[in-house]
């Protein structure tokens, strides 16, 4: 193991790609959309000397965002397709904005393995949000692993915060693992449902209940009054059998009707009373460091992989293993325990 | 790096040991159901020393079954709950037998990190299969993470095979990640629905429909001919836009209602089907071999991780970087890139 100069050396050596750097920066912090843009683009981007720069853009907005202290709010909005995120964001971007903040909407899309492409974040179904000058809408990376689209939306809520924005909304889908991603990278976790879909029952089992701090019934205006109220007696009901997340918050149960514009201002105002007691209680932040060291140990762990697992020596004993393994000769196992044993 | 002996060096010295792992192999290949039972409990077992006989016995099963030849059927069993999955496995597990086949009902339960316990492969519930001579009924591992759950139930699906079972299902509940786990262990992967309840949506939205090589419309004396008709049609136009995971196999859907015993036969006939042009085309081996592969990656990734990080030297480093990342002096991005440049 060499110990090499600083921890803050830029890889990126050539004069240019430096300037650029202090350049793009400057206009990001500034609040310049377009150059958030390019940023987002350079993260995005499988060029590896693009993603060197961004590492280090991304490192100097960290250290931009701890000096000023900026006071950010990070959400996560889930919910299965069709339950209406999409309006809803569209319509909560925008009564925040009425209050004087910026917003930003980010979206992790697992998509699945088979159907490439995103569907979430997609500007053309957030006609009012993506226009307006104090937001900024910005599509789901389409390709990459899950792990990786969640790296570079990680990144980019940085990228975001340095610009000036203030609440960061990330958009994603009802489905399993992405919902886990979203959660550990986000203050407030909001779940959408429609009253009476059995959608209610669905969260429960999926356990994705247990993450939510906010849950919005939405589409109150097509749900027959007695259907939507036993449905928040239902709700309710499993609430109460869960332990809370937060000290000092239990989940709490929003009526809207996106489409109507309908409780919308609730919805902002439980926002401001969770930010409220969750800031006093200091666990924003000791959530948010909690957050930045396991992201640590999993980035960690992939990167150690990609490492060791391109090394001359190690590449041969896997190979070797792997051939093992093909004839029947070992078990994975044994694979493993061999691989790991000639590691000094 | 430095070399030691052989990859098959017991990691096991003292002679007692040596002599039980061979006596409980003996006694596990004669299909004695104690062995069985007593083996996936080293596998289970916290400690350490116990999971090296446990590596070692499913290694020496593996080698086993490499000489054997045996042909063994690896089918998950997967659905929402309620879905029906322990009375149709129980049913389709007695049919199985009568065909003169042995059946191993094994099971990964993701169970909420907060809620605890297993709720799938549970004996009572498979009221007739638990009780048969020819079945071999074991819960989920209740503790551990996913990956570790099923790693455990990889290694005893060998010990299972070794032990002479013919039919190896494993039963999984319809959450994310737990499918795809499943999926990446067997050769056939089944999915259970009910008709008419929206559940063939959700599938299809979830994107699990796309691994389905069968699927089981269940509880089908419960439902009017009018709804399951209809479903049908839903089935099969999504399942036309798929394109197929297998070469010369295409989706089945089956009708069976496991209370009356109906449509049991003609599941087995279709599961029949499948092995048979499957093995024509060498399509079990092929895929099993890249399962293992995928698996050994899997497993390697985690092992070297944990060697690495709990070295000394690398410690400290991670260490230092987590300091400076809980003080905002550096992205996590950053930390990662300066961990692996000083790894020589």
């Amino acid at each position: 193991m060499k110990a090499k100069n600083s921890h803050l050396t830029p890889k990126v050596n050539s004069k240019k790609a430096a300037l650029n750097i202090d350049e793009l920066f400057d206009k990001l912090i500034s609040g310049e959309m377009a150059s958030l843009s390019k940023a987002i683009t350079l993260l995005e981007s499988t060029n590896k000397n693009d993603n060197s720069i961004a590492t280090l853009l991304v490192n100097k907005c960290q250290t931009y965002l701890t000096d000023q202290k900026r006071n950010t709010k990070r959400i996560a909005i889930t919910g299965i397709p069709g339950v209406g995120k999409s309006t809803f964001i569209d319509k909560l971007g925008i009564s925040i904005i009425e209050q004087g903040c910026k917003v930003a909407v980010l979206a992790i899309d697992p998509s699945s393995e088979k159907l490439k492409g995103s569907i979430l974040g997609d500007k053309t179904r957030m006609e009012k949000l993506s226009l307006h000058p104090d937001a900024f809408v910005r599509p789901s990376p389409t390709s990459g692993s899950l792990g990786g689209v969640a790296r570079k939306t990680r990144d980019s809520i940085l990228l975001c915060e340095a610009a000036g924005f203030d609440f960061i909304l990330i958009e994603t889908v009802g489905v399993g693992q992405s919902e886990t991603l979203a959660y550990q990278m986000v203050d407030l976790f909001m779940l959408l449902m429609i009253a009476g879909t059995g959608d209610e029952l669905q969260g429960i089992k999926r356990g994705i209940m247990e993450l939510a701090d906010v849950i919005i019934l939405n589409k109150t205006d097509q749900t027959e009054v007695k259907l939507l109220n036993k449905t928040k007696s239902v709700l309710i009901q499993a609430l109460n059998y869960q332990s809370p997340n937060r000290i000092n918050w239990k989940c709490k149960i929003c009526e809207v009707s996106s489409l109507e514009s309908k409780g919308i201002e609730n919805v902002y105002q439980t926002l401001s009373d969770f930010f409220s007691k969750m800031e006093k209680s200091k666990q924003i932040e000791s959530n948010r460091l909690n957050q930045n060291i396991n992201w640590l140990e999993l980035e960690l762990k992939e990167a150690m992989w990609k490492h060791f697992s391109e090394s001359t020596e190690v590449k041969e004993l896997i190979y070797k293993n792997k051939k093992l393994l093909t004839e029947g000769k070992i078990s994975v196992s044994n694979a493993v325990e061999t691989i790991i044993e000639k590691l000094s």
